[in-house]
C-alpha cells in the first residue's frame, strides 16, 4: 500500500486533527471508514463530539507530507486497517468504564523500525522509573530490562533519563528488543541526548508515538504517552520512584488496564525508592527483586498465555452465542441481524441478545447501515 | 514476699520440671494452684498429661536456690500470681487452636531488672534480624529502634548478634528500655560478647527467660524464646532476614498471635534482604521503612490474622519426643540412654523409642560408645 494511498492518506490526516486518542472518533471511523470520516471533519460535517475535538485543526492537512517524511526516517503509519495493528494489546481500554473521550487506544500509531507491532508486542514489559535514578538503580534496572531482553520480552521505556533510558540501553547491550514510546512525533529525539539512543532503539525494536511528526512534547502528551506505555505492555515495572512521579502515572494506568504492576524495593535510606516502597506498603504494586519474579507476573497475561488477565477473563466471558456471532461478520461491512442470525445458526432471538454484549465489549458497532465488526479481529484471543 | 515463700517456691519448682510453657501444666496450676500441682509431681500422683512432661525432673528441686541465686543477681520470678504479670499480652495465645502443649503463653517468667512487666510490655515493639546484618540493616535497625524507644515504646528483641543487639543498643543510647528475651537462664549471658550489653538492658528494662537459672540454650529453646518475643510485643519488625531464619519464625509467631508483622526492605542485590522482600512479596509482612509506620501499625494490634504456620507444621513432622532427644545431645561426644533421658525430661522408654527414628533420619548415629548427634546444627535457622 503506498504512502499516498487515499485510505491511509485519511488516517494520517485524522491523526493529526485528533492529537492523540479518541473514543468516539474511533467508533466513527469503525463504522464508516477513515475516508468518510476524514471528509466529514474536512467540511464540518459530523457529531458534535467529534467536532468538538477537531476542529481547531481541521484545516491542517498534512498527511502526506507527514508520511512522506517518516518514510523517510524508515517509518511508517500503523493504523487498525493493518494486520500489524496489536489490537488484542488495545482491548483492555474498551473494558474501561466512564474517563474521558481519550482513555482509550491509539487511533493510529506512527513507528520507526521495522519490525511488525504485533510482533514487538506479544510478549511486551514496561521498565520505568525516575529520571533522577541512583546508582542502585540504573544498577537493577539494567539488571532486570538485560534479562528480560535476554529472555526474549520487548522492553519497553519512555526514553527519558534515568531508569528509562537505563532499561532501553541493557535490552540495546544484549541485543534485545526495545521500544521507546514518546510524547512527541517519531521525528523528535526526546531529550536530544538521546539521539543516538533513540536511532539504535528504532534499529533494534522500535520508536512509536501517536502524535504525528513535528509534534511536541507536552504535559498531557506525557500523561497520554505513560497509558500508552501501560497499554501495550503485559506488566509495568517501576525500578526507582517519587510519590508523585510518570512512573506511578504509567502504574496506575496498568492498574486501571489490568496488567500486573511490579515495584523494585531499595535502601529505606535512598529518596529515590520512597515512591516504591509506598505502592508496596499500599497494595498498589507486588514487590520484585529480578526478571524471574516480572515474568511470573507478566506470564499471567499475553496472547500466548491462558493466563487470568482481565481482558482474557472478559473474552472468556463471552457465552458461545456472543463467539458465533462475532465469527459471523463479514471482515469486512455491515451485517444485518438477519444476515448474522443465517450465518451463525443461531435464530433471531438469540442473535438479538448477543450483539448488545458484544457492543458493551467494544467489539461491534452499530449504525444505520447495520452492525460491524471493530477493527482487526483479535483472532488468538478468541482462540479462532 | 520472701524468695523463700513456699508458693512461690513451688512456681520456681515447677518452671524448672516443666523446662518450659505448657498449657496443661498452667491450667492444672490455674485449677488448684503452684503448691496443690508441685506436690503432685513430687509425688507422680499428677495426671498423664503432666506426667510426661515433668517425670524425668521431678526429683531435681533447685527452687530455693534458683530463687537465691535470681535474687543475688538483683533479679525475680514473677508468676501469675504477680500484679505486674503481663496477662493480657498473653491472652492470644488462648486464642490459638490445636498446636502443641508448649504453644502457649509463659508458666512464669526469671527477669534481670526492676520494672515492673505490665509497665514494660505495655507498648512493646519486636525488633529482630539476622545475626549476619550489613552496614545498612544496623543502620536502618538503630535508625527504627531508636526512634521508637524515644518515643517511649519498649524495644524487645534476643540479644543475638546483629540487628538484635543494634536494636538493643540504640535503646539503650538513646536512655530508652529495651527487653532481651533469652533462649537459656538469665544467669547465662547468651552470647557471652554480650555479658556488658546484658548487664545494661537489665538496668534500663529487663532480661527476662521462661527457663530457670543454669539453663543452657538450646535449639527448641530458640524456638520457644521467638514465640515470647512476639507474644510480649504488639508488633514485631524484621530488619534484614535470611528466608529461613529465626526472625521468620518470630514473625510467623506474631502472625499466629494476630501481631502485626513488618518488614524493612533493602538493595534486591542484597542477600540479607531477601528474607524480608520475600515476605512482604507473599504477603507475610507489611513494608515499613520507619518508625512511624511501625507505630501505625504497632497501633492496631487485634487484628486477627489467620497467619501461615507452614515452619510449625514442619516441626510437628518431628514428634515432640524425637525434638526433644534431638536436642539433649551435648554439641560433641556420645551419650548413653540415661543421659539423654535425664537432658531431655523424658523416661527411658520413649527416648529408645525415638532413638532409632532418629537415626533414619539421619540426625544421629551410634557406635560402641553410645549415641552421637550428626553434623552442625542451623544455627542461623534458629535465630541463635
Amino acid at each position: 500500500m503506498s504512502a499516498q494511498d487515499p485510505r491511509r492518506l485519511a488516517w494520517a490526516y485524522l491523526s493529526t486533527v485528533a492529537q492523540g486518542a479518541s473514543r468516539r472518533l474511533a467508533d466513527a471511523i469503525a463504522q464508516h471508514g477513515p475516508e468518510a470520516i476524514a471528509d466529514a471533519v474536512r467540511d464540518g460535517t459530523h457529531g458534535a463530539g467529534i467536532s468538538r475535538r477537531t476542529r481547531a485543526r481541521a484545516h491542517l492537512d498534512t498527511a502526506a507530507a507527514d508520511l512522506e517524511m517518516v518514510a523517510r526516517l524508515g517509518g511508517r503509519l500503523v493504523t487498525p486497517d493493518d494486520a500489524e495493528w496489536p489490537a488484542w494489546q488495545f482491548l483492555s481500554f474498551d473494558a474501561l468504564t466512564g474517563g474521558a473521550d481519550s482513555d482509550t487506544g491509539p487511533l493510529a500509531l506512527w513507528v520507526l523500525g521495522n519490525r511488525p507491532l504485533d510482533e514487538l508486542f506479544e510478549r511486551a514489559v514496561a521498565v520505568v522509573g525516575t529520571r533522577a535514578a541512583s546508582g542502585y538503580g540504573e544498577h537493577v534496572t539494567a539488571e532486570i530490562a538485560g534479562d528480560l531482553a535476554v529472555d526474549g520480552w520487548t522492553v519497553v521505556s519512555g526514553a527519558a533519563f534515568g531508569v528509562d533510558a537505563a532499561a532501553h540501553r541493557a535490552a540495546l547491550g544484549v541485543g534485545g528488543t526495545t521500544v521507546a514510546v514518546l510524547a512527541c512525533g517519531v521525528d523528535r529525539a526526546y531529550p536530544s541526548a538521546h539521539t543516538v539512543m533513540l536511532r539504535r532503539i528504532a534499529e533494534q525494536g522500535a520508536v512509536i508515538s501517536e502524535y504525528p511528526p513535528g509534534t511536541t512534547p507536552a504535559r498531557y502528551r506525557f500523561l497520554a504517552r505513560n497509558r500508552l506505555v501501560a497499554g501495550v505492555s503485559s506488566a509495568v515495572v517501576v525500578v526507582e520512584a517519587g510519590w508523585r512521579s510518570g512512573a506511578r502515572n504509567t502504574a496506575s494506568w496498568a492498574r486501571r488496564l489490568g496488567r500486573p504492576v511490579l515495584a523494585v524495593p531499595g535502601p529505606v535510606t535512598s529518596a529515590a525508592s520512597q515512591g516504591c516502597h509506598r505502592m508496596i506498603r499500599e497494595g498498589e504494586a507486588t514487590l520484585v527483586g529480578n526478571a524471574r519474579e516480572v515474568v511470573e507476573a507478566a506470564g499471567s497475561i499475553g496472547v500466548a498465555d491462558d493466563g487470568d488477565a482481565s481482558w482474557h477473563r472478559a473474552l472468556d466471558g463471552l457465552s458461545g452465542d456472543m463467539e458465533l456471532v462475532y465469527e459471523a461478520f463479514p471482515a469486512v461491512g455491515p451485517s444485518s441481524v438477519a444476515e448474522l442470525s443465517e450465518s451463525a445458526g443461531l435464530d433471531v432471538d438469540r442473535v438479538r441478545a448477543a450483539l448488545p454484549m458484544l457492543e458493551m465489549a467494544g467489539l461491534v458497532s452499530r449504525d444505520d447501515t447495520g452492525w460491524s465488526r471493530r477493527g482487526a479481529a483479535p483472532d488468538e484471543a478468541l482462540g479462532m
